[in-house]
């Protein structure tokens, strides 16, 4: 196979790029400078050998532990628990928590064969034993999968002291009513608060 | 800056690819096969030195002359004239077209300072002026650039007793009326066919 048609091919494997975008970006990069191309390449060749999981708590780091984890200025007594390491960016991303993180590796999905002994709740169990948390922020997503794992965290820690949260389901900022599904709808409705 | 940032720096600058995307491609090469990525990567640092514009027709090749001007079993009465090298994959890809192309490298457009003279307009006279030809089907899109560069082609050939063509505009295939903006609507009844 030729050079181009190769690169378009492997261009459209990538998620959320189909085949005219891959097309688009192959001809961008005959356009683009050789230092981009070559800088692009070669964080590609080696991101795999640069980027790990953080061993205390599991989001992708280049850095063992991870910035979070050694950063001293973090609130170390709060703990968010997301499904993955990319949540940790997103939450990052929103300036609004300064606390811990611990990366699950997924949702709890019976029907994926995924049951909680292949996700990361011994090593959570283990972080909140050595003590000193006031509150475990449940930060999966608002799937049937995120309730069923939310549920099965909030009875793992009952009875411990620790205050456990989950993130507020509801209309997104800058929404329109009328475009709400249900089910988001249904939720806004229940978890209404005073103003 | 860190391979991780800089990789979604810079994949986020590549058509189409906002920086949530990069995010995820990133996060998906982390995931892919050490040989997936190296393959990218090694096609990405070496397509600017493996892709050129081939000199007879100025579509992208990694053969001189290109696979299509070398095919001795193209219609060579038929020149089909596009604004750009993709231009061509694209109605390769319909499969309704076995004839030439030529691509001129862009559209005539004042505005943006593009005069005849900075597109391939000399060597499309040179390749026309070597004779056989019977028709030229000017492929430009249907943009009023597009448009202007059609009748630049048009008149350029006036009374040398070659067909000169333009795709058709209209509605396109499996649309709906109901979406189809007033501009092409215009298009379709002006150019209305008899059943």
């Amino acid at each position: 196979m030729k050079a181009l048609e190769r690169l378009i091919k492997n261009l459209s494997s990538l998620p959320g790029i189909g085949p005219k975008s891959a097309q688009r970006i192959a001809y961008s990069l005959i356009k683009k400078d050789e230092e981009f191309n070559k800088a692009l390449a070669e964080d590609i060749a080696t991101i795999k050998e640069r980027v790990f999981p953080c061993p205390v708590c599991g989001s992708l780091t280049e850095t063992d532990p991870c910035e979070i984890c050694s950063d001293p200025s973090r609130d170390r007594s709060l703990m968010c628990v997301v499904e993955q390491p990319q949540d940790v960016e997103t939450i990052a991303a929103s300036g609004a928590y300064s606390g811990l993180y611990h990366v699950l590796g997924g949702a709890i999905s019976p029907l994926d064969g995924i049951g909680p002994d292949k996700l990361r709740f011994k090593e959570l169990k283990a972080r909140i034993g050595d003590g000193g948390f006031r509150e475990i922020i449940v930060a999966t997503n608002p799937t049937d999968e995120g309730d069923t794992t939310a549920l099965y965290i909030s009875r793992m820690f009952e009875g411990s002291g620790i205050k456990i949260t989950r993130l507020a389901s509801g209309l997104p900022i800058g929404g329109d009513l009328e475009y709400a599904d249900r089910t988001t709808l249904a939720r806004s409705l229940s978890g209404r608060t005073e103003i």
